[in-house]
């Protein structure tokens, strides 16, 4: 194991040899030398190019495709993940219907403007002095009746050039956007939730009276290198939608 | 692998090879055949006792260390998992400050009445005609602030002689006591969140007034066995708290 990479402040690692490994190849997506699609060197030779057991390099392959930046398909081989429509919806976009069901919501682009990050947001999100983010609110609805608002703030540096199509989509998926327009692959989001009455702006939105209860979600993503790229809050209609959350 | 046993309605099993060991492992967990604690035979004994292979048991305890039924501890062996109060609060109780940091609160149990389940709730947990329920209801508070409220109903048949001590706790967490005094083990819940006006009731406890928004969650909970063992619906007051989801 002679050959295997120091950590990069040259201090020993006190991680189990596994989870260096998958940040070896996790910083590697990351940073788009290995590209969505990609396939990876096998197995045998990854395991001899970083001087680690073929036990170790699986153990690192299974916990990168349990985070959903890996694909093994079965007697091609390890490829870099795409995200997709489906995953972009069914793990980040957790609301229901009121019977627990997935709901497939039309989404229209109601404004994107690009204005100086708030000091707050410089903060939160490590961005420089004269950072630009790009605020983009989307409007949800079912059956032609809205019950979502959302604004996603994105940083410009990161999304430059950033448009939407106006008006009704089919509108890919903001998160499938990010990598194939920007090779920004999405891995976490966290969000906090909270109730409070409707504004008078939200209300008319949503159509619903003013100071009516509405659900509020405050969300952060991050992507594979770690890098918050977007904050977003949203405002859910409960009359006949849910959030669903799931503890195993 | 001739003695690879079938599986129980005779048909082949269509599932990975893992997959149908995990079931089987998981099984004798769920039936406490396994208790918690229990030592399990090494991945050679497994492996030869099923007829397949090392690997494939090896993916298969993976599979179960990931949903939290065993723990493998170095150089000592793989046991079935304990419910510990840490992974019940830190995975089951996901209010967090408005900083997002883990809140202890304390906890009051205000009643515990046994009742029939009414029709829905036999339908939806599968319960005999003449099936009761425990009904629990706690009040959670910090700093001596009541913010959350819960009614948590379990099926009389599956947690006989139930008991909560009356008042302020230091109680143990319910889904330790689900696993010390039953070996119910709990490795799912789902919930189901909207914000609503708090009735008359709500209100009282939570100290706020009747009409102002509180978000609502609905839960339901499986056991290893994929029994559905719990429901509960809790009524937070995010004046101070936050609900966290975690998407990845």
């Amino acid at each position: 194991m002679s050959d295997f990479p120091p950590s990069s402040d040259g201090r020993p690692d006190a991680r189990p040899l596994y989870a260096q490994v998958e940040s070896i190849l996790n910083a590697r997506i990351a940073a788009g030398e290995w590209q969505p699609g990609h396939a990876l060197p096998s197995e045998p030779e990854l395991a001899q190019e970083l001087g680690v057991s073929h036990g170790t390099v699986r153990k690192a392959l299974d916990a990168l495709e349990r985070r959903h930046l890996i694909e093994r398909r079965q007697g091609k081989g390890t490829f870099v993940a795409r995200q997709t429509s489906e995953r972009a919806r069914f793990h980040f976009f957790p609301i229901r219907d009121l019977q627990g069901r997935q709901v497939e919501p039309t989404s229209t682009a109601l404004s994107l403007v690009t204005t100086p990050a708030t000091e707050e947001e410089r903060a939160a999100m490590h961005l420089p002095a004269d950072a630009l983010l790009h605020r983009v609110r989307r409007l949800r609805a079912k059956d032609g009746v809205p019950f979502m608002l959302d604004e996603t703030s994105l940083p410009a540096a990161v999304f430059p050039d950033f448009t939407v199509p106006a008006g009704r989509e089919p509108m890919e998926e903001l998160y499938v956007v990010y990598q194939k327009r920007y090779g920004v692959t999405v891995v976490r989001s966290e969000e906090l939730l909270s109730a409070d009455g409707a504004s008078p702006e939200v209300a008319a939105v949503l159509e619903m009276p003013v100071g009516a209860p509405v659900l509020i979600m405050e969300r952060r993503t991050w992507d594979a290198g770690g890098r918050m790229v977007e904050r977003r809050t949203s405002w859910l209609n409960t009359a006949r939608h849910r959030y669903v959350s799931v503890m195993e």
